[in-house]
């Protein structure tokens, strides 16, 4: 049997490693933290062999500030970790924002607040990484609930990284970063490789930020190349120059949240078990939509019309697909492990208040059972 | 005429300043950056006659990193900002959480992301203060519009931070903080200078975060004193001991949630300007409400039945007032100077996607005329 | 017997703290290392009920840089370190050089190089405390060898550092900081508390660096006061502009030199125990002063011709007193706790190399046993 | 001519790197400062070419941290800095002497104290840069004067670095730096490339620290490699336990200086130009060499009996060649470029107080016809 062969025993934090790997990523720069440290490990590790370079930060400031620098050359970057080290990134992703520049940023949620708990798994950080810009621009984040989301999705988080220059959060956690899988290496789905679109009509000078519509990112030149780059974290025209209130600078604003919205469409990843005439929907994403799925094939197994919607991609908000999947529900029970319901929050206004059921819990995985006891009482 | 001689030309952030002396802050540190730096200055320059101390910090993680270390002492303490500094603080703001240790942040909004415009208004940083802690804990923030609020707000904001023992994020911004107003300083309302509940029990032994019940605060002992104090950004069971997930560590992060939340009514500080059988609501707050007020007095005189609602207290969310002010409007306007409608989306829930309308622009202060345009054409 | 009641048990760390707070220091700033921390500790408590400022730094670096910052407004400061944290404070000492402010450095002594032996004592921090600026500028180094001498040459080093405006270390190590003594606080001698010279003269405009002549600091204004002050470390003219090779710059830059050379002989502390004809003579300082003094008096019981001479004020090179008390010998024993004998080579040209005898050991107080086997066998 | 196709104009800082590359150099990190910048920029541009890493660090502290790092992991590396940036490097370059870790720093010397004259040459960190560590222990210095000895030095420096086991210091400054010379790159001395000797005994354990004899570096086991590697800043013993004054310990403390002190006589470096009895010797180093060897032949030609040293290898000090090159001279001018004489003061117990005459000067090169008066005046 020769697939069986290829049956591997791995976590997710080493898919993750994995994923970017194959997905051209030649860059990582990291400082060691608790639940995210195999990914650093793996990539020290394996990028050398690639031809790629992974470098130990002085702190994740600088972790961060190197993947930005190393893309702005053209390379694929990325870093990793948890929420602790995630606030201190929030600096220098804003200025990967302004400056369009494609980065994957992989955050291995722990228990927080603060340094909280560095073993015991969490959803806790959904708005932390959505709302992590002055002015609020879409950062696509996507979560994986098991080792095989977590290769998939580090392509994908590649993939659109690329593709719209934006820094792109791959959402995982303790139990999914460290929880070992039998995978098939083989069996994985790739995503393509792709390339920022580059600056070509060597006659023009070029203009770091000259979009030919709001909707796409700027052609590319890396820095160090031929072309003169202008990278500024500052409002700016399109050749980069710090400007005010000029008309241009503010349309360039606008186009970092046009390019995403544009392609939210493109972007939505979600995986629905449809049921018919249902009148009971949970939503989960991450580990919890482990639980989330067994509880609705319970349910079914009892008779019940319930569905179940996985959300791979958090942000943009899929509102198509959870409109669709919820039509007809007269309840949507969103799951996920933190205190408050963060992304039920989010999905409040689209489901509408009335119908909305938040299972939450936090300092264990949510079960099952929990959520079955929610569907009975709620 | 007394009265008129107290008349004195000042700016927001002067009364930022002015009201946290007032309100007993002795401590002060930051790191100067537009627009926020008039406060800096101020109490640079006037916190030593009144017998405090002011600090200059080499970074932002060090200015607030001082200021908790101060309030652990026992002192009152402020720290002041832009976005770009802000999110350097969001790793202490989150000890601060997690210690219960009062702390109050004057964050004057710049349009972003990153370094975006240093002398250009913005009302951006709503979430990204609102949602900066892994957990998504409720962190009490209050915005002025005007020179008065400036004052008033931050005594509200030393106010609950010191009962409740959490930071609070005073949220102005460039054209509140450095617009100059003329203020009568003798007509300020002040609000009472509140000390924390003391741990006195001198023949117990003190237990850090031992709480009466899930919905006050810890006695409070100083660092440096008789009592040995133990202060922890992991989770911790009620002497400050890490511990994993024992039921009593859980329950002081619920504890955490439970105390704003047990108090967010009294918190509340909205004004309204109601009017009967209102059809049209017009919500708003910081530089904006008075773009919004405007505009409704325009609409009243015209004969419309427009009522306006200004939240000063925008988080906790004063969700019983914005309901009862809505109640009967066929359409609710949020008006805000940034790009998607941050407050916006947190009221989506509360009024219904269906009759809530965004007023937004960046790049200028939304215009009275702007906002009576949307109500024609929305 | 009045007298024995002030017979207090004190180590030489604690001493450098009381010795600076009666020489009116006022401020202090410091990172804890072994073996100074009792230093920053005592500090850190007694500072502020003398109606000081005691501050804990992040680093060293900004220790020092606190300390500069405080001296520049009229402070009187210190910072207190051991070979660690010494290294990075090197930057920052000649800013203070350049800038003519006064501060005081204590370094406590422990075995290198790099972090080396925490609790192991040593002299291994002479050429590196004196050759710590780029051109090599003359800096007053004190040495005490038991608790009073850390009392009163705090006082001197306080003295000194304002008469001058210049930093000045004061040189322990581990068994002179951490060694409990018997103290008589009453009999401590002190130096006078000196104010650095004003500028006064309110009708002319005040010049940084304009000094009446090369030999005497500039009058001082303090930053923050009426006078504009301009502090730079680079090189500048009287204004503190900076200017390339003008005369003017490179007098000023004599001037740093010279004005510690004009005062050289007043800063000489030494103790000597001479003997008529000696033929034998013993220097040494800092703990080692100790074995030496022990050993030079057994030989006079021995009725050999030995003297003794402590060097308190390491530098400048007191060559004066160093000639005369040698003169005779044949033999100059130069006793210290390194590897390379450190001040030895300082003083090799001053003696000559063919009498000077190297007494060195590492990892342990040199003892008058080890010295007087030297004196046999040299 | 084929020879002249190969003439080109290159500073000594470009020497300085393609030495570097030819040595084998295959990491480089630093921070940009003048006037050494041009090393950083070569460094950067040319590295990645021959296979290796040049990293821009976020400050001096972590560049040669970086350059430590790879050179524990068996890469021959490089950093280069100015005085600024030097004495932020001290803490770390004692790190590599404990850990007896090669690597080459290259200060190019600017005009000090504090930030100084960037752009003026001088000759003053020679007793900066020498006695860095605690202890004093020697650090090789090796200073070029022109060109092609940057090209040359470079080489030696990694030659020692590498067999030595120790930092090496390239001391040049900014005329020698900045300065571009016509240079034939085929003409250039090559130092052979060497290797640490390895650890190969697999059947035993490695121990980090075990020397066969205190003269010679232990074997090298890579870090990242098979046998597990104990790097101590820290006192320790041969298996880089931390332990205090054992006897092993102190052993390899004094060894950190013996293996040096051994290799002294090889490491020499000097260039005479003899004169038989010769009554009059100049000795001199990096850019002032030139203007020394100048005046020697001048006064050569005027029928003077003198005789010239240039001292290449400043540390250990070639005390043997210097007193065989002083041998009957009546006057030894040494003429360095900074203001107290610096190498003269190590010099002077070898030659004597007597005859050695200083010959200095700041803000300027030093010229023939300056030396020339003192030979006339002395």
């Amino acid at each position: 049997m020769p697939g069986a062969s290829h049956l591997e025993l791995l976590t997710g934090n080493r898919l993750v490693a994995l994923g970017a790997l194959d997905a051209g990523c030649r860059f990582f720069s990291g400082y060691p933290i608790t639940p995210s440290s195999e990914i650093y490990q793996t990539m020290m590790g394996e990028l050398p062999a690639r031809g790629g370079l992974a470098l130990a930060a002085p702190d994740e400031i600088t972790a961060l500030a190197y993947c930005v620098g190393a893309s702005l050359t053209g390379q694929k970057a990325m870093t990793a970790t948890s929420g602790p080290g995630w606030c201190l990134m929030i600096e220098t992703v804003q200025y990967a924002v302004m400056t369009e520049t494609p980065v994957v940023i992989a955050v291995v949620q722990r228990l927080g607040p603060s340094t909280g708990g560095a073993t015991q798994g969490a959803q806790g950080d959904v708005l932390l990484t959505q709302y992590c810009t002055s002015g609020s621009y879409t950062i696509p984040v996507l979560a994986p609930s098991n080792c095989r989301e977590c290769y998939e999705l580090t392509q994908a988080a590649f993939y659109w990284s690329e593709r719209l220059r934006t820094p792109v959060i791959l959402l995982s956690d303790k139990e999914v970063g460290m929880t070992s899988e039998s995978v098939n290496l083989d069996s994985l789905n790739r995503w393509p490789v792709v390339e920022r679109k580059p600056f070509s009509n060597n006659s023009a000078r070029f203009r770091t930020y000259a979009c030919d519509c709001l909707e796409d990112p700027p052609n590319f030149a890396a820095v160090g190349g031929r072309a003169r780059v202008v990278a500024t974290g500052s409002v700016h025209d399109q050749e980069g120059r710090l400007r005010k209130n000029a008309p241009e600078v503010l349309e360039l604003l606008i186009h970092l949240q046009a390019k995403i919205d544009a392609h939210a469409a493109e972007i939505v990843l979600v995986e629905e078990e449809p049921c018919e005439d249902a009148d009971l929907l949970i939503v989960s994403y991450g580990i919890s939509a482990r639980a989330g799925r067994a509880a609705t094939r319970q349910l079914r197994a009892e008779g019940r019309r319930a569905a179940f919607l996985q959300i791979k991609s958090l942000f943009p908000v899929p509102k198509r697909e959870i409109v669709r999947a919820a039509a007809g529900s007269k309840r949507v029970l969103v799951v996920e492990e933190n205190l408050t319901g963060q992304y039920a929050s989010v999905l409040e206004p689209i489901v509408g208040s009335d119908r909305l059921v938040r299972v939450n819990g936090i300092g264990h995985m949510i079960t099952p059972g929990e959520i079955l006891d929610r569907v009975e009482t709620a």
